[in-house]
């Protein structure tokens, strides 16, 4: 690209800063990452729902702390130490202490049968239970005997906490980008979302001082965040959202993926396909393998143009909803990677959504300097080509990302390259 | 399905007790025929056009009865005898009596070339004509002499006689379903057509004392009992016809058919091929493949979104229109296979046609015990997932067999297993 | 065809005729060009554009024509003599006489590297330049030594010619063919286009006194004609054309083309599509391989439903822009195929473009002695499934075309044969 853009690049650093956190819906864990955030990108304001508040089919739940947490064999050996990883305990446990035999211990505790050195995530939020995880390794070495088991958790009356910023552009017309910050320690599902979405928001504020179009960014807890802040703004999220995206799993380097939705002409997933078309291992999801917060974009009654991206797919590596989902999963590389893809997206949807050739018939080429004066059987170079159809694509009902897939539907074109062009062909005023 | 539904059992029966009678699209035995069906159902009220009378471009024809027919040799040995098969009459044959030699005689008989023991059927309905069908092995062995012909048949000043039955649902929009009554003794074609349809119309008023939808049933002589039908009720049909299907051949069990229409979207055939998809040896036949009253309902000017079901589509099973459509080619089980694909279409739209989930977001299943309180790796059955899917797919618009068809594009799903979910959550006031 | 209709058999003739002009995009050559037609088809009138006059991005050029022209070796030995073939002059070159080195010359010649045998055929319409065009062989061989280079042209303000016919039919809605006359000594690029079209116009002078549909008619210089002819005529056309074809390349007999324009559903491809279905090495290019005037008349702001009709498209044969596209390369033969798919498809467009069945319900056919009275299994001639089909396909809605290609989606009937059919269930007053 001609212009230099500034890109964040301090994706992976964010991440090693907040993986320690416990996360949970509700809580300190989940404060703490949204205020790291709103450092970074103090657009962000905060939104609070009050435990006990009616959401839609839903309540907020009480807020949800920990200090503490282990087990503790007679012998005075400790397992599952909270202070070790938070994973061990169940998320969302009722306090809990007192002594236990063995074989009631094994009844609330969870392991992962299909790697026995992982420690699962295992989260029980509507029902008050509690419990431990450990790897199964680890579950089979444990020693005959009497147990104590200690959660030194809190339920208290408190607040489910949401970070979001809108961008306004000259346009009301919204693009939205959410993540979600429920997860403890976790690396891919789910640091590399709220991150890549923090990245890109500073993208913008950096890049672009005034906008086209509006940016709203939302960084929710999974599932009842998106809830409780669908309850607040589905209205004007309605009207005015052009497209969007759910980010999660951002972080790998494995696949790129779709999770597209019902709607099969939904503008988010062609506008996606179009970027990641020349991708290595692009896949695309049906909406029947959904997971995050695109159930709720995109549940019948809601039905918002949003579709999921991620790098492996959630559900689709196996490390996931495990301890082994670490910080070695994810390079700084592939978080930047799958930022660039949305800020392309953004530099495209700011540089013209609708391009429209401002002639009639084609522009004279020739005495603008634009076109080789001497018509002969060697004029036909690929820069030429594309210089010509996008003036022969571009119809101001078409959106540039369609156009894009008619320049590629035969060959393959450097997006960037397009992106010089198309901007060129708008200095020179023969397309707005 | 969980709620027990009462299905006719007699199918069979009454296609022995019909076989006899020799039908055509008018006289004694297609007025006995239509008797003997509104005993079953007295929802049925019988319609009578006047021989003359004009229906659209056509005439009602005179009503035309038969009492015996043979061909007599010289040596007093008799041929064709009506009463033994009323297949050697060419339907709506005038009346002779008359002596004529073997040659003049081979003149009037017709015989089935491609199976030499067949006795073929044939009408000739619009020009005043006569003749005799047998087999073609008996053609062969008629001894040379001299022959007497006898048709003892007559016409009259009558009516052309239809049956039909409107079930008012509390929607004015109406399922229809036809079949036709002018076949003289063949079975599959057309008995079992009548048939199903009558165990149709027993089985709504079995099992829904008061319907939601609207259906209407109509017992006719082909082509020109469906043209009068349509001269008298197509501005009610146009207005409030939903989808429909014309009924014939359904009562062998070598394949499905759907017969299609020429609109690509239409209900009926959505419907159809969405309720029959998982059938062996399902065959869906163009419109080019047209043949029976789908010619009528679907014509340019009616275009009613109606479409042809079958099992082995007529024309197409080397029995079709002779003797040997008779009751070994039907089976009592086929028949009522064929009544149970249109007893669950019905089961479907009286449920919920267009199924719509109640809640904004996703309900939550934990607070009603409808789902696995503790989140974790293991709460993917496929009853969880046809449960969300169904809460995710049910929008108000699409119609139930649009979500079944989503539902069951990758993976094969029992469809009373849909139904009875689809209940549930309607029961659970998640859907509507 | 029943009916006997005039075709237009000078075609190659014409083009025997118009060869050695040297015509350009203005100019006496394509002066002499558009009288010649406009004797052909007397309803063809000029339409005249001043030097100078904008229209739309592009300014009307002075008028170039030419006398003479010739390179001179000091031996007194001529090379690119204008006399021996138009193609050795760069079209529109400015005029020069002076002495020049033969490096210096060297810059000023083309040749065409892919056949050494051809001389290329340059422009240089929008840049005041001069060259001369010669095979790679006679470069080659050409003298060292000092040469004189003459080219006897001006430049003048004079105008910019178009013929034009508009034929008013019964209807305002128009069916446009477009060539271009702009081609020096070229045979099928371009003197085919322009003789195809002439040829139709008279086909329809001749045999449609009053004409149904309207048609336009346009001999236009490519681009800069096309431009100034759509300048004047943009608002008639785009309300009223129904579909039209910009005809190029219409005289070899290798393929058959069709060039799309980036509307999927657009009218004019479908026609072309259905009428060249069967024939043999039919080829469809995307509008990315556009190049002759469909680049106006489908450029975004213009987007007029035309399509390219071409047999070997430009730039797809070897011979294409070189001297070796001359009068040996077409053929009278396939001339007039060409001028027959588009007399075909006016011969269906007059017949009916809508046609429409005229009864509820299949017509009686008995009645009218246009069905075997007598029903049995011999009665599915082709003859009389095509006379079913046409009064089951014929809503009124579905133009002619569309029938058809139902009517042959998946069997071969002849398009004569059909036309034959439509005619004669028009003349029986059942489709109007």
């Amino acid at each position: 690209m001609n212009d230099k853009k500034i890109i964040e690049n301090n994706l992976y650093n964010w991440c090693i800063k907040l993986f320690p956190i416990c996360r949970s819906i509700t809580g300190l864990g989940t404060k703490k990452t949204l205020s790291f955030f709103e450092k970074i990108n103090p657009k962000l304001t905060r939104i609070k729902f009050k435990s006990g508040q009616k959401v839609f089919d839903w309540v907020v739940p009480y807020e949800w702390n920990i200090n503490n947490a282990y087990i503790q064999h007679s012998s005075k050996k400790k397992f599952c130490e909270f202070k070790n990883n938070n994973l061990h305990v169940v998320n969302y446990s009722e306090p809990v202490n007192s002594n236990i035999t063995k074989e009631n211990l094994l009844k609330k505790i969870y392991t992962y049968k299909k790697n026995k050195k992982a420690i699962p995530y295992v989260t029980s939020y509507y029902k008050k239970d509690w419990g431990f995880c450990m790897s199964e390794n680890t579950k089979k070495k444990l020693p005959n005997g009497k147990y104590k088991v200690v959660i030194d958790s809190s339920f208290k009356k408190g607040t489910l906490d949401i970070s979001h910023a809108l961008i306004k552009g000259m346009q009301k017309k919204e693009i939205f980008f959410s993540s979600y910050v429920c997860h403890p320690s976790m690396a891919n599902n789910e640091l590399s979302g709220p991150v890549v979405l923090n990245g890109l928001l500073k993208y913008i504020e950096n890049n672009y001082p005034k906008t086209n179009f509006s940016y709203r960014f939302a960084l929710v807890p999974e599932t009842i965040g998106s809830i409780a802040y669908l309850s607040r703004f589905f209205r004007t999220m309605k009207k005015n959202t052009l497209f969007g995206f759910n980010l999660s799993c951002l972080g790998d380097s494995k696949a790129y993926s779709i999770i597209r939705n019902l709607n099969q002409n939904c503008l988010s997933f062609k506008i996606l396909n179009t970027v990641l078309r020349y991708k290595k291992n692009l896949k695309i999801y049906d909406f029947s393998e959904r997971g995050s917060d695109e159930r709720q974009y995109c549940s019948p009654n809601v039905n918002l143009p949003i579709c999921g991206f991620s790098r492996s797919k959630f559900g689709e590596y196996p490390e996931y909803h495990t301890s082994l989902d670490n910080l070695n999963l994810i390079s700084n590389k592939s978080l930047k990677e799958s930022l660039q893809v949305l800020a392309l997206i953004v530099d495209f949807v700011e540089l013209s959504m609708f391009p429209k050739l401002q002639t009639f018939c084609e522009p004279n080429l020739s005495k603008r300097n634009m076109y080789p004066t001497l018509s002969s059987y060697n004029t036909k170079s690929a820069d030429l080509k594309l210089r010509k159809d996008l003036l022969a694509y571009c119809d101001g009902n078409r959106s540039i990302f369609e156009v894009i897939d008619i320049l590629t539907k035969n060959k393959k074109i450097d997006l960037y390259k397009i992106y010089d062009e198309l901007k060129f062909l708008i200095q020179k005023k023969l397309i707005k």
